[in-house]
């Protein structure tokens, strides 16, 4: 089942709202153009494929690409947008199996697709919990271009689970 | 063994020359400045502590931090200053186990320790091969605050392994 929007606000949005098997994918895109991608790669990461159009047009790529590094902080202000809580988000403890799936080409317009892949609760802080989420984000040929699994620490609405709150549970 | 420089200049650097169980640590550092680190987040990663330097006072942090993407475009541009071949960089698969273990503050001065973990030649274009490197971000208190493991592919100097361009062996 893949999703649309998120049915609750991101300002009200807490570790319990991420159910595990649900795809969310936002319609809204970022486009990047030429000169935000030289702008990038001119800071943070200067090889010429990245900055210089014109010896990119002879190189393997066939012409200028995004670095990585800017692909993946697009990838965050997508996140940051429309998927992670502004109100409940702790920090990331980190991301694994990042990939550079498909090059990203000045004009491309991209969007994010997120499944929360596991959701759990802390052991010796149960007013958080951990939310590992498969991302991918897509171009305007519906190409994935970078694929990663995040990890989101974050706040949970209720310090103790479901069902534990002293509320009558289905076998009270 | 930690070397302070590469032996090889980074414009004739190639596959060959990444040997693994190779450490290498670079003195030169990038210094993070509470401005870069608001201009970074609000274009990327508009998190309150990331942004806000009065509400992240009071936050988990006790201050603003760089957004964790940043802290990787730093880490990058010191790649690619000192590591990278400036002319056999190809591409990147992407990286794994991205972990960022500290929080970057401003004032933060960040310096790159990279190991060679593998290196293994193209079977199907033997003109390249991948290099995979252990890296680790360090701030001025030699605390690691950014952990993970590139890939690299690289052209080589050479389409042939050493040993197997018709030049005399050890054996021969």
């Amino acid at each position: 089942m893949v999703e649309r929007s998120f049915p609750v606000p991101i300002d009200q949005r807490y570790f319990e709202d991420y159910v595990v098997g649900t795809t969310y994918e936002f319609d809204d895109t970022v486009t990047v153009r030429e000169k935000d991608i030289v702008a990038f790669a001119e800071e943070f990461d200067p090889q010429s494929f990245h900055v210089d159009p014109d010896s990119a047009v002879h190189g393997q790529f066939g012409g200028l690409i995004a670095s990585g590094w800017h692909t993946t902080a697009v990838m965050m202000r997508l996140l940051a947008r429309h998927y992670l809580s502004s109100v409940a988000s702790l920090a990331s403890p980190g991301v694994d199996e990042l990939r550079w799936v498909a090059p990203v080409r000045p004009g491309d317009a991209l969007r994010l697709r997120a499944t929360v892949v596991e959701s759990r609760r802390s052991r010796t802080k149960p007013d958080r919990g951990i939310v590992r989420t498969a991302i991918e984000l897509l171009n305007q040929r519906d190409e994935v271009v970078l694929r990663l699994t995040a990890m989101n620490l974050l706040a949970a609405r209720s310090v103790l689970p479901e069902g534990t709150d002293g509320s009558p549970g289905p076998s009270a």
